[in-house]
């Protein structure tokens, strides 16, 4: 293995949560981009302002008027991908004409009453309440709902559409594909091997240190082996835990401590409000709460679209459409990277 | 089935060629959009650049000069993802952390001498030419690749880097994800059903008519029932062809009619010069060229990215990217949409 410098040589990574592979071309980080170039996120954001419909004491789209809220404040979507009541479309009358009942409800939560703050400027306690929402919502809604999906979508380069800070939550009557596959493989690994997969790769990181970008006694956060966008990230309970609600407040503690430290790592990489789009995958709800569901482990994902600079991202399309996605330098390459002087390769 | 108007209410709909499932939410269509706006494409580009590396007579990163060539023109790529001679990574150490060996090559190909021409304004003819090197391009790489992906990306909004029409070859040692998927799912249709997937599926569309966008003698062009992208089409041959290089000569000369119809179509709805990634789907080849491969049929996937016009964009980010993909609006909505006054649902 010495003899193969995996950041000079293109291969294949496999990820075995998805199951599937990625293509990993160090090399071509040289190519000089002549291509989009981003916008850089707003900067002047009001603090508050009462027509943006997330804000406090404002009038959203149902018609209702905010509370003048403080902390947190969560409500119903006013244009929901899923809702409860949605009709079975029932059996399919030919089987590449496939259908299948969903219903689900879409939320919404404001971090904070400020427009202008972002996760990473709140202080480590607001963060933490965050945390204790999160947890809250799949005690709420997971008895109902076989998944409850948590997502920020952060920046207008992550089709985010307002600048308050806010997460949103979609519970589903299904279990969809990520999920789905993160399952399957968590279910198949240990079965084979008798040990969680993530808690194991946890150990095996923490250990051999090349990917790690932030720990603390309960979290690991690493650059996984199989990342595909540039700098995404895995954030890791070290203890073997299930869900949200499992996290103990020591827990929630080291967890807010250790997202303020890697959102503030995000920034500081291209010296901007940094995109990205996370989530967190616990094991499955409604049902399966009944199940042993011991092969899971509650995991958070990070997916920022930058590639090197706040200008340049990198696009998802033909290839990684067509074929598979493809990553143009190595995780551990962005482990060691501080910022953009590192990137620029070709200069 | 009478009963459940599709457009109406959300639903899951199963893609056969992945083995994977869509939420397709109708009523979404309804909300304002506030978030990122797309720049147009660029509209003054220069016929000649000498400046431009894919132009006749320019200077390449390579130091090479383009001939003055006057149809289509073919070049190493000179930032390749894959090169011939990338050494073996060897045996995993772990199995989380595995690797596997990936050669290959990249070529580029320039449609046209001009800058400012797009297929859709190329002539039948000279989409014909193209055409044919991409089936020459599969007679050449074939014996020696498993797969070789023929793929365009169209606009900045793709990715695409350079204005010049062309589109890009990638030659692999390995059998990506996607056409993985592809293969492992037709196969089981043709062994549960004694059909050709997509033999069955062009002919049931084509009798049921609700999603059909073009079609001739040769060809059929759908939104396909399982589409993701709001405007993603499924092109489709309507005879059983392996490959590219199996299309008579009659069969291209149709194909290059329909591709220039398909894509006026597309750059009429917004009236910009539409982007999109779009890609070439046959039988895989290497060793597969002596294996029994009838359960493929040879089809063109086309990505746009926009959802209601040329500046708003369909977003595959938080919720698509952890849990699944998510579409707007229903794949037969589309078919009856014929501009962007059509798509103004909310105004
Ligand atoms: O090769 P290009 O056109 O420079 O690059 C474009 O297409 C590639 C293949 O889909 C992608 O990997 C790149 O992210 C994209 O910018
Ligand atoms: O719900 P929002 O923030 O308006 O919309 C955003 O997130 C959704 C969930 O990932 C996506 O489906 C949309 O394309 C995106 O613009």
């Amino acid at each position: 293995r010495l003899s193969f410098p995996l950041s000079e040589h293109q291969h294949l990574r496999y990820n075995p949560l998805r199951g599937s592979w990625v293509l990993v071309s160090a090399h071509r980080m040289k190519r000089p981009w002549k291509g989009q170039m981003e916008k850089p996120p707003e900067e002047d954001i009001p603090r508050h302002d009462p027509t943006n419909p997330l804000c406090p004491g404002s009038r959203r789209a149902n018609g209702e008027i905010n509370p003048n809220y403080e902390s947190t404040f969560l409500f119903d979507n006013d244009f929901p991908a899923l809702q409860p009541d949605a009709p079975d479309p029932g059996a399919a009358d030919h089987p590449l004409f496939q259908t299948r009942a969903a219903r689900g409800v879409c939320k919404v939560m404001c971090f904070h009453p400020w427009s202008d703050i972002t996760l990473p400027l709140m202080q480590v306690s607001e963060i933490k309440t965050v945390i204790d929402k999160w947890a809250e919502l799949i005690e709420e809604l997971g008895p109902k709902y076989p998944w409850v999906q948590i997502f920020e979508n952060k920046g207008a380069m992550m089709g985010c559409s307002n600048p308050h800070p806010h997460c949103q939550v979609w519970a589903s009557s299904f279990l969809p594909n990520e999920p789905h596959l993160a399952d399957l493989n968590q279910k198949m690994h240990w079965s084979s091997r008798g040990e969680v997969m993530l808690v194991e790769y946890a150990r095996q990181e923490a250990e051999r240190k090349v990917r790690v970008v932030l720990e603390n006694d309960s979290w690991l956060v690493v650059v996984p082996f199989w990342a595909t966008w540039p700098f995404q990230t895995l954030l890791l309970p070290r203890r073997h835990v299930l869900r949200l609600p499992d996290l103990t407040s020591q827990e929630r503690d080291a967890l807010a401590s250790v997202m303020k430290r890697l959102l503030t790592k995000y920034d500081n990489l291209f010296e901007i409000s940094f995109p990205y789009s996370m989530g967190w995958h616990g094991a499955p709800t409604g049902p399966h709460l009944k199940e042993d569901m011991s092969h899971w482990q509650l995991h958070a994902h990070y997916y920022p679209p930058l590639l090197r600079s706040a200008s340049v991202r990198k696009f998802m399309v033909g290839y990684e459409m067509l074929a598979l996605e493809q990553r143009d330098l190595t995780p551990e390459q962005v482990c060691h990277t501080s910022g953009r002087r590192d990137l620029d390769t070709d200069t």
